[in-house]
């Protein structure tokens, strides 16, 4: 068996490797064909220096050609699309529709168009002029960016292709991708349309490159390499936190997106008015993708009485009547086993589930319950993240108790509330909702949170340890590019060195500038 | 002697305190009147809980509040003017005029005052809604922030009135003012006048508080406390790594401005063209404020040859022509005196200078050479900065090693170029200036650094190691408060419980939002 080729340089070429690695068919629990390179250094090395080459080249050349890149990137995405849904569906086990089909792969190729239209335009860059003194400044890219992909999304957060990608690019600065091992085939097939888009508009030939894996120690030394600009990683907390503790060592940006519970809280007059809807919302957000979502609802609070033991009934009623679909992979299998454990140990006890399922690696749709003064004696274990199709209900004693649940929150990338449409729950919101607030990155009424839009206004982000700094988001374009962005201040430089967006005379009459004081299109009011 | 008290939650109060320390007249090296403590854990557990009911009663409070206290507290400054100029002076050896009176005070003030205008208006926070999807977000207060000021600015960088002050406050967070141990007693007014005016205003009682000093461990400790928000500190590059360390291990933020040796790049035709000008611009600029500023041009750049020569000598005039002025402390002229040796060992010859004067902490103005050639050989320890007033000057062998030079560099806050008007430096311009333009925060032409505008386009950051992040900067308006906040997004949150600035009504006529893809004033187009 052949080992795939890294692309290194613009080229494909055999990988610097003495171990490799296969994929798997996790609904069938089988190895996939087709033998992944883990990279040595001299892999990383090379990549290193070849998207230094192709930053200092993207510096001064014209925001279009990136722009043509991931549109035309874009568009070759959508003409391999059944062959990327096919290899997609076959590694990871999530359904080709809709999920991989109408909805990640779309999602996919609108991120690459937004992030297009981002970079021409410019105006994420907050171009800011005081053109009394002459002092002007702008974000710019911060040089090579390597991006960590998730496991739970092969397309729409892929190394080379997802959100963390198209920001990177869209920032202008080149891309080094460590692919998730859990699709190397799929990220292959992308890293193909992308080196060929690369090439077609002329990027230069370090812009986009691809190594599958790395040992451990190679990764917390690319991170701190000191002509690695910034590292985007998604994925698990203790390799994330490793990472972390490389780069912040070495004063390198990174931006981790980690875990998160994304507590729930529906009160009890949201559940009187309409429990059944809420069995039915939960139960569907719950298990959608076998719960594998940065943003599933996994701890759920409710107040004890008769209508949240019908509520429990419900849930459980839906999760056994549904057949576990897969887990991504059989180390997910096994980490959500042993969370589940965890959450037993640490008090809670099992509704329904508990077990893992055949065929491949799935797990019985799980629900675990505990009661409020349960969590409130062991509240860190008790937020352990179960990733996969588990919850955990918090029942609290009684309303008065839901505050100190809250104040015992981690901070999770969302947090929402279910209140009733008659304001009886309002009071209880009132004195809630400040506890919540700051320990989500995004706060959700009267909707569940798995539904994470491609819009400016959206925060895929939160508190530590949901992710590595509470003021970036990984989804939203414009500001999910300033992520990989340095501030650069010209101080009476002489007007033919400006930046294109930094001149008297703006480069497109859509950019945004912030001059003396004022968001204004078009040019200078002394040009 | 009393020991002077502490200001935790509203209250001048006794430290809980087993040691203290005193100021001292760096001008005449003399001990001053005044005993200041060395706070306990206790003081900060005190601090920090105050801190976080104030961040509570904040989060829900207008902006007015803040702006009204800002313009009051500036209000304050300046009727309390001289008697903060004469004790600023005593202990930092600064002149009263122009410097501490006529530039820095009202700076200091100006910063608070473009603060208030900038929390009323709330344009800073980036408000962003999506009106299709109904999704929103804003930045906010991200909670306690710990600010620990440098010893060169005793008003502007002040703990507790400089522009990190400011900026948390705008933000909406309480201040844990850290003062700086070289000018307690600065601080100690200062903090009066703050502490007055929150009460007039009625803030909360934890908004503003104050502790002189604690041990490095409790440092380490407090920037990591789970009760902080973020931390903002201007010092020493090894104490500010060590609090970098302790807070990221945390997850917290922490905005670091450390050090710098700025470089500034004469190209030949520059010094052909205007040689005695430019002795002159670089004197004045090296030995301002016996050259302690973040921003002092500690290195030039300039080509071998009979120009250079003369240039130098001229420099040696001036700066043997300057009487010595003080430096801010007794470990501020050890500093000097090792990194001074330190060149030297690495390979610089001193060509004025070198040692202590009298009386005080004085240095000798010191000028050092060395060729490019040795540079090259030991760029690191020839990067070590000289706080004070001393500077390296480094000779190239020709043009050609410019280049090599530049790409030695560590990141700086500025860096600059000085080229003729004629044309004649400008290709080599544009081949370095890619090569310094990412290593530097601020670019500047023709200029010397020393002035750091407080402008919404000034840029005083840069990359690691001159500080933490390279997005961010700690001068400038709004952007400098867009440290101290985290991303709040409101998904489907019903109109009435939602902030402010995300309403559909906005509170003000001149705040900008971007709404569906435009920055916009005034209420969003359906309402």
């Amino acid at each position: 068996m052949t080992l795939h080729p890294v692309l290194i340089a613009g080229e494909w070429r055999a990988a610097q490797s003495r171990r490799s690695f296969r994929s798997e068919n996790p609904a069938l629990g089988e190895q996939l064909p087709g033998e992944y390179p883990i990279s040595d250094w001299a892999d990383i090395d090379a990549a290193l220096g070849a998207a230094t080459a192709a930053a200092a080249e993207l510096r001064t050349s014209p925001p279009e050609r990136i722009a043509a890149f991931l549109d035309a990137y874009a568009a070759r995405i959508d003409a391999r699309k059944a062959e990327l849904v096919d290899v997609a569906h076959a590694e990871t086990g999530l359904p080709k529709a809709p999920r991989l089909a109408d909805v990640e792969l779309p999602r996919t190729t609108g991120q690459l168009r937004q992030a297009a239209a981002a970079t021409r335009e410019g105006s994420w860059a907050l171009p800011t002029i005081d053109t009394k003194l002459n002092i002007r400044s702008v974000l710019a890219a911060i040089g090579p960016v390597w991006v960590f992909g998730p496991n739970n999304f092969p397309f729409a957060f892929n190394s080379i292709a997802g959100g963390d990608f198209a920001a990177a690019l869209a920032a202008g600065n080149p891309v080094i991708a460590k692919a998730n091992s859990s699709h190397p085939g799929t990220t292959r097939l992308l890293a193909e349309e992308a080196h060929l888009a690369a090439t077609e508009v002329g990027l230069p030939p370090g812009t986009v490159q691809l190594l599958y894996r790395t040992s451990h120690e190679d990764g917390e030394r690319l991170v701190a390499d000191p002509r690695t600009g910034a590292t985007g990683y998604t994925g698990s907390r203790s390799a994330g936190l490793k990472l972390k503790a490389a780069a912040d060592a070495a004063g390198k940006p990174i931006y981790l997106e980690l875990s998160a519970v994304n507590p729930v809280l529906i009160l009890p007059g949201a559940l009187a008015e309409r429990g059944a809807a809420l069995v039915d919302e939960f139960a569907t957000s719950s298990l959608m993708g076998t719960g594998q979502f940065c943003t599933n609802p996994s701890l759920v609070v409710l107040v004890a009485g008769e209508g949240t033991e019908q509520f429990i009934a419900g849930v459980r009623a839906r999760f056994e009547a549904a057949q576990p679909t897969p887990l991504l992979s059989s180390a997910v299998l096994r980490s959500l086993g042993e969370s589940v454990s965890a959450l037993q140990t640490a008090g809670a006890s099992l509704v329904t589930g508990g077990g893992p399922a055949t065929p491949g690696y799935r797990f019985c749709n799980t629900l675990l319950r505990v009661a409020g003064d349960a969590f409130l004696a062991d509240p860190e274990r008790l937020q352990t993240e179960a990733f996969g199709n588990a919850a955990l209900l918090v029942v609290a004693r009684d309303a008065r108790q839901l505050a100190a649940l809250v104040e015992q929150f981690d901070g999770s990338l969302t947090g929402g509330f279910y209140t009733d449409t008659r304001g009886s729950d309002d009071a209880l919101y009132a004195e809630l909702e400040p506890l919540l607030r700051p320990r989500v990155g995004r706060l959700l009424n009267d909707k569940m949170p798995t539904g994470v839009a491609v819009t400016a206004a959206m925060n895929h982000g939160g508190p530590y340890p949901s992710t590595g700094h509470p003021g970036f988001t990984a989804v939203g374009i414009p500001a999910a590019l300033r992520r990989f962005a340095m501030l650069q201040c010209y101080d009476n430089v002489r007007p033919a060195r400006l930046p294109a967006l930094l001149r008297d005379l703006p480069p497109n009459d859509r950019l945004f500038r912030w001059v003396d004081g004022e968001w204004r299109r078009g040019p200078l009011p002394s040009a």
